[in-house]
């Protein structure tokens, strides 16, 4: 066992502040990671406030973490003392049912760990996650990270970054298609990286007309402001997919109308309440209305793989753990492009 | 030009009553159909009424129209007098744009043409349906039907038919799927027959206990009642594909927590207003909600060929068309096993 220092939540009304946390002594399998940076994903702050019903308290937020490997259990093949590794949003599951199976972690049957506010497979073992300065993991959750990238922007990579590759690749989206990427925040900008780079025409759908220069910066060809009916008309029927990474209350039903016949809207955004959905919406060119949930552990690795190949990360803020709070407010106003990073040297 | 007689509404307040019409005398593409059977859809009631507010009076209903070629243009190569024909939501659309090229006329970027509350391609002759002795329809749009199944059993293949065959064909449903058919009324009934002929392994889940006996009877294998909480509970994430066939308003979040990982429910049926959708959902296993309207005129083609050969038909009532005003409150009242279908005889 391991004393840790660490960033917690007491409780859903009060700050983050320093804590001691424990980490295990590595298993054979284990392999322990100094972190080095953490991105600070909005989920934190859900579940930090308790805004999804679920939280354990005290947490440890972050899932989003980047280290250098400290040290390895006997059994482990993948890494050694001095790599660069990652952990993203899962630290285990059952790995025997169906989903795990078919690379599908992150929809065990049985339990998947989330890398903080779970529980481990032993389902009373709570998880600390990455606003800390140490994190064990088993190395089949454990990621290789190359160490060509700029490494605070590569954390992000770990949730922001495979919740948009994933579905991207899922439905199969490449050259000749034409894509809408719906809100250009922390996920947004990942998935207009990733759109540009697998081929697609990519049009950025956004409520703040000033993001049309960062747009079109980050790889989109085009730019639609939502509120501009003119605009949004001249892309009716236009798009093949839609990468949908609003979180606020919004018009689905607006959106579908802008697929072509056999679209696909994904929705990775979890906006607070359910929103209504017209038949008809879909009914009019057979169109589906989907949702995708990070990626399994296959899956991000070849994510990370892409990424050191094509030199993409992500557009980040370093900050230091002591003004977590202030990002937070920060990220609530929409009052950052794209990633606040923590710097756990300043911890 | 032909005088021809129909049963029409003259306004959305007004009950059908007999009514004169004028058929354009055949072009040389034409086929000249007399009806023997038409089918009652539920849509019928929606138009007539003028509850989706795009109704155009006087309205002659019916799409689901089955008849004798009395006549056919000089250029007509696929029908010759006295074979059987049959005619379905659609008689003609552009026939050049992406989606008719891909045998999607349903979806004719330019303009289809609905066999009544429509105008044809000129957009200002009325179409009207099959509550008529007479029609005239493009051989293009006109379908083929087999002597050896019964024709009042065959008009509803039009329509119920291809909405329900559509969808399970493009799904790519089969042997080792479990389906769910939600609902089961003209609609529904249908979308078990093809299911259980498509090898999958099928599920009804209805509100009404007392439809059990019958779904069975037409190929279910299990049963399920919606609001029996125990029965519900045994099917989570049970379903790769559920057919949903309901028009009420009903929970989508309920059955969308049915589907296993990758999963789609697709809806064709239109409630009367959107319905709440929640992201998690969606998210919660990758699922889908799809929706599907009817299908192109090459597969109808083809459903009407499968059921040829597989012997398939719709479960029907046979009336008389002074009846029906009385079809009408039965079908708003459930009661109906579960299609109407005139006979043009009694007109």
């Amino acid at each position: 066992m391991a004393t840790v220092k660490a960033y917690a939540a007491q409780s859903e009304t009060t700050p983050l502040a320093p804590f001691s946390i424990s980490r295990r002594a590595p298993f054979p399998h284990d392999v322990v990671i100094n972190i080095l940076y953490c991105g600070v994903c909005h989920s934190d702050i859900h579940q930090v406030r308790n805004e999804w019903g679920d939280s354990i308290f005290p947490m440890v937020p972050g899932h989003e973490i980047v280290g250098k490997v400290a040290e390895v259990g006997a059994a482990v093949k993948k890494f050694k003392k001095g790599d660069m590794a990652a952990v993203g949003c899962l630290v285990d599951s059952c790995r025997t049912c169906a989903n795990c199976s078919d690379g599908l972690e992150q929809f065990c049957e049985t339990h998947s760990v989330p890398t903080y506010n779970g529980y481990e497979m032993d389902r009373k073992t709570p998880t600390y996650g990455g606003y800390s300065k140490m994190i064990v993991v088993d190395e089949a959750f454990t990621l290789k990270v190359s160490d060509k990238l700029d490494l605070a922007g590569t954390a992000p990579l770990l949730c922001a970054g495979i919740t948009t590759y994933s579905p991207l690749r899922h439905w199969k989206v490449g050259k000749g298609d034409k894509v809408a990427v719906a809100g250009l925040g922390g996920l947004g900008h990942m998935g207009v990286k990733f759109a540009a780079a697998f081929g697609a025409e990519v049009t950025v759908l956004s409520t703040s007309a000033s993001k049309e220069h960062d747009a079109r910066r980050l790889g989109a060809h085009h730019f639609v402001v939502t509120s501009n009916q003119q605009q949004m008309k001249s892309v009716k029927r236009h798009f093949n997919f839609i990468l949908n990474t609003v979180s606020a209350p919004h018009d689905y039903d607006q959106l579908l109308g802008l697929l072509k016949t056999n679209g696909t809207m994904v929705v990775v955004g979890v906006p607070p309440d359910a929103l209504p959905v017209s038949a008809f919406s879909l009914i009019a060119g057979r169109r589906s209305l989907a949702g995708s949930l990070i990626g399994g552990i296959k899956e991000t690795q070849e994510m990370l793989d892409y990424c050191a190949q094509h030199g993409i990360t992500s557009d980040v803020e370093v900050i230091r753990i002591q003004d977590i709070e202030t990002a937070y407010d920060r990220m609530i106003r929409g009052d950052v492009r794209y990633r606040f990073v923590i710097d756990l040297n300043s911890l």
